[in-house]
């Protein structure tokens, strides 16, 4: 088993959990699975129609500061979008169609520093062609192949799966039963997988 | 200035933060101020007509189980109280009427471990008059100059005063004009304090 780490491409606390988690757990020595997945059905099953941060102002003001103050800590860099929330759901879509492709957690991290840093409109197909091409990977073709049916059906199961697993928001760390839920609770997620995981079960993946 | 650690009696994350921030406090040298209010205004005016773990049942859940691996980690006793949230009108007032009393940090304790850990209902006059006497306090008078006019205009006036920080929930470390929200950012509230105030100003309250 190995922590899952479901995030959103216009998740704001998501940016700076994306950005880290992969040095963290190396360091841990957990085995991390990255899935995507879409908040807006989640959000609208709660009755909302935006993001919570623009239907509660105090809140969606505190979170811009948070997140300023956050991303200052750890050095990354942050301009506050033009846009919020953008659409990932392109971004989504090929980030799990091609979960397993070595390419895909640096894909992750150029789509969130697009939107999180260089105020880059995310839902655009040339943004993320060139996400993909800074990559050396092929754009175009890949793009397409992330709008087949079959790729769409795969994000919309997994969108449907986060919800059967107990997620309401993102980014939420998942041992097992356990959720923990936002990028100050990484730390406590991958201590709660190294001190919960039978040594064989762990074993399996590294 | 100091820290202010705003707080409400429902508020579960306010518990194992109520109960641990003194002593994170005088460890790390920092003053704070306790300052009861209450989230029933606050979340109206986001519309909602209850707590937003009643009405959204899959945060509340999470909040549950979260809270109970929160306190087994600090050692701190959990029961899941049987009714939620209490009424922590009175027990708020009574904070707030003698916010400077020596005893009131741990009338605020043994409030919050009432509910959280006794599964007493805190809005009843006698429970309260309890944890006052077990302070050797004289609870019935206490509890009447608490309702005073006075009194539940000082509290009116406290919670509007959170609205107007931009408080949205509880716990909230407020330092100076930055807000830090949650029982999981006390460290991070107590470091800002301490790498922003200047000398002079920590030194007149030491």
């Amino acid at each position: 088993m190995a922590l899952e780490f479901w995030f959103e491409f216009a998740s704001t606390y998501s940016y700076p959990a994306a950005l880290r988690i992969e040095a963290l757990a190396r360091s841990e020595g957990v085995p991390i699975v990255w899935k995507p997945f879409l908040l807006g059905p989640v959000f609208r099953a709660q009755g909302w129609s935006d993001s919570p941060f623009n239907l509660f102002p105090a809140k969606g003001r505190y979170m811009w500061r948070d997140l300023e103050r956050i991303c200052a800590e750890l050095s990354i860099p942050f301009r506050r979008p033009s846009q919020f929330p953008r659409n990932g759901l392109l971004a989504a879509r090929i980030a799990c169609w091609f979960a397993t492709a070595p390419w895909v957690p640096e894909f992750v991290r150029s789509v969130y520093r697009a939107n999180f840093s260089e105020d880059l409109d995310i839902s655009n197909i040339s943004v993320l062609e060139r996400c993909l091409e800074s990559l050396s990977q092929p754009g175009a073709a890949l793009i397409q192949q992330a709008q087949s049916p079959e790729s769409k059906e795969k994000l919309r199961a997994q969108t449907e799966a986060a919800v059967a697993l107990g997620i309401f928001g993102a980014p939420t760390l998942v041992v097992g039963p356990e959720l923990f839920w936002g990028n100050d609770r990484l730390e406590v997620a991958m201590s709660w997988y190294k001190s919960h995981q039978q040594a064989g079960a762990v074993k399996q993946l590294t």
